[in-house]
């Protein structure tokens, strides 16, 4: 059960200093960047940030830090 | 009292490593998967993961990590 | 003070076991189902669960856990 | 400052056993009734509980437990 | 560090007592009115309470206690 | 790890004194200004704050303390 409780950040901290794509929620927007830091709350450090708007690339955001309650999902760039 | 404060999630730890149908607050999304871990806070990491809309399949998504706030509910995959 | 802390969640707990409503936050939608376990963050684990949408008898769910934060009420079942 | 990390909720406190209102987030609902228990969530055990859609009286819904997260605000029913 | 812990909230501290504008989430509405007691979620009771409507002046509140989370901002009223 | 778990938050430390752009969750909106103190929940004081409404210049608020959980980004302004 002690591994059950740590294992999905687990996986999120596996995913630092690689490209990932975060989901926001109530968006049509998700985030491509470098994962430079991450929290217990999900909280994000991202560097080299693309937005993406219905899947169309939008601004280039560069380093941004994202509050963790308002993201949907984290998942690895493929 | 002991026992009713852990029992919700206990429920889902069972649920480790079998299909789940993960429902998405504010949206016609479900998401369905195996559930690789959970933690205290309903964070799940799933992986073969298959995105629903309006219960019509969409997109495949593999490996995600989702917030638990941002988590409606949680059901054994039937 | 310290009874005033405990007692909302107190009435939640006297609930296990019979049939409760829960009233979903931003959504036309409630669950009615018999209590199973009940957490301090009011996260909630339902058997026999029915959805009903706009007070219409919807899909039948059974086996749910429902995110404590989603949840706008919890009632007994009149 | 003690006593400012206190107040807010000392305040609800004193309103146990007389009527308030309560504002629902995001919803054109409030709900009067008698406030049996609160806790430091602001979850809220409410009996005698009515409903009011945009100020017009809607159900009658008794005992109800509303979670702290999903409420804007608390008054003294005037 | 630990200035900059304490230091948003303590910016709150130093407004009880004084006229403040609250901003509320997700709506077009605002509350005026003065400070009496600021907790360490933001919760706020406030006193004299006037609601905005879309910058119109819209219903005398009187005593008010808001949750935090509900909260987007907090402003000296200049 | 323990670095893992500081870090995002460091990242708007190192932000302190300096501009930032704050993009608030489902609003059109972004706060640009001094950031002064920043805690642990991304609660943040700023100075000096100008609101913008789709990119296009809106009122001047001065002084602001913003309530984390509804902030979407944190942003070193370029």
């Amino acid at each position: 059960m002690v591994n059950g409780i740590v294992l999905p950040i687990k996986k999120v901290f596996s995913l630092v200093d690689s490209k990932i794509t975060v989901e926001i929620k109530d968006d049509q927007r998700k985030l491509q960047g470098r994962l430079v830091a991450v929290d217990e709350y999900l909280n994000i450090h991202m560097e080299d940030t693309t937005e993406y708007v219905n899947n169309v690339r939008g601004r280039t955001l560069g380093t941004v830090v994202i509050r963790g309650n308002n993201i949907l999902s984290i998942q690895p760039q493929v």
